[in-house]
């Protein structure tokens, strides 16, 4: 495996290789890579020739209180995993290299980053379409490869790509879970042994709202009282939102028809979870 | 020559020849070909293999009381320019397929863009960095030309493909003028007779600022006061800016060192005229 920092290298390596018909994947990663990033690895593998995966904690994403000094990064346990699962190439750029003096753009996505996530972290997602953008411009793969867990940021990239024309195939892989339903993260880690415990609440609530649904529930504030009910079981859990939504647009639904998708955010004292269920809703007998 | 409409057959055209190892030059316009562009299309030629042109009256980067509706569309007589020129692809968009319904990206380099025209124009280069961004994912050039007679729009192209890594060479195509200094410009039809005599004179106020550059002023107030006083002459000629700039941020220079560029914006009845020149300071005997 070769181990990538220079952008103008990187670049050189992919477009050496497209010369020669290669198909290239990419995962952008933040590193502190888990079983949910290993799966992900793995479906890549399968969908291209080379594989780059970047380990890049991309400070434009982080808000002023959130966790960007103390994020995790194991470095060489991440190369270790890379190279395990057959990774061609590690892209690992500074901080230097992708926001130099005189760095200014910006791209936005203002419909989709609007709400949810974007509500909670005002500048997160233009920090990530930013990235995005500047990754696949320096990567130049074909397919790229995000995890379902971060939904609205899958949906924000699609969008992205549309939006800006930039020719690379989104492929979103499903969420890992623990055994008992929590998903994978790398934040996790923060969770106290009590909270890891009362954290699996968040996805058994998007289950029952999954379950309502498939039961023939249609409105949009009935299936998001179910879930309310059932975080209301675990008190130590605050309810950042729980909502019904469309899977492109993110807009939520008051009426439920074909696929929709389930969104959740809680606290449980400082870590914030999110989670969600792509649901489609059972056909009808007509 | 092949008129593509399509952004799909574009990309595909564009693909096929780069895996042929051909290099692909393009010339974004809005069509109204001009001499100006003629000469910057005739450079184009001798730097790539193959040349696409596009012509796209681009909405987002008009203002509301802005000419998009009555800016000129001779496309017949643009596509013989093309033909003529030896052109290899005329790339004719429409709206519609550049901007669907759900279209929301928006790219933007704030510090660029704040001054000059963007003070008079608020959306303009967010316009201008987004279809810019767009049409480099479309047609996927090793390298782009832009006319010098847009300053600010050709250094926020520079700064755009720094920023988001979009490697495109950048090449500035200097501004041709009419025999009396007026910088040709698909708007000059708009003037009257009258003020198409007037117009000349911010040439001429530019270039006295040049001269007492190479005459050794270095303080930007003075060269600014110069230019403004060879203006004055021209009573129907209202001033929007006359600037001493950093070519590079486009930042006023109160002290002229290396290079500098002159800006300047004026209005004769409703007619909006800019003009700039480069001017590279005389080296001193030490």
């Amino acid at each position: 495996m070769k181990i990538i920092r220079s952008l103008t290298a990187m670049t050189a390596w992919s477009e050496q290789l497209k010369r020669e018909g290669v198909r290239i994947g990419f995962a952008p990663t933040m590193g502190a890579l888990h079983d949910g990033h290993r799966a992900l690895i793995r479906a890549a593998r399968l969908q291209c020739d080379a594989l780059v995966v970047s380990i890049f904690v991309n400070p434009t994403q982080f808000g002023p209180n959130e966790d960007l000094a103390k994020y995790p990064r194991p470095l060489s346990q991440d190369r270790a995993i890379c190279k395990k699962e057959g990774v061609d190439v590690c892209f690992e750029p500074t901080v230097k290299a992708m926001y130099p003096s005189g760095f200014q753009a910006l791209v936005a996505l203002p419909a989709i980053a609007r709400r949810w996530e974007g509500e909670v972290r005002p500048h997160h997602f233009s920090g990530v379409a930013t990235v995005v953008t500047k990754l696949f411009g320096i990567v130049r793969p074909q397919i790229a490869l995000f995890g379902q867990k971060d939904f609205q940021q899958s949906a924000l990239v699609r969008q992205l790509v549309k939006d800006l024309n930039l020719g690379v195939e989104i492929v979103v892989h499903p969420t890992v879970r623990e055994a008992d339903g929590l998903a994978r993260s790398s934040r996790n880690i923060y969770l106290s042994p009590d909270d890891r415990i009362r954290a699996a609440t968040l996805y058994k609530s998007l289950q029952t709202g999954a379950e309502a649904i498939r039961r023939g529930v249609t409105d949009g504030v009935s299936i998001q009282k179910t879930m309310l009910q059932a975080i209301r079981g675990e008190p130590a859990m605050t309810i950042d939102y729980l909502s019904v939504c469309d899977p492109s647009t993110l807009e939520p639904l008051f009426s439920v028809r074909s696929r929709v998708v389930l969104l959740g955010a809680v606290r449980l004292g400082s870590v914030r979870l999110i989670d969600n269920l792509l649901v489609t809703t059972p056909r009808r007998v007509t």
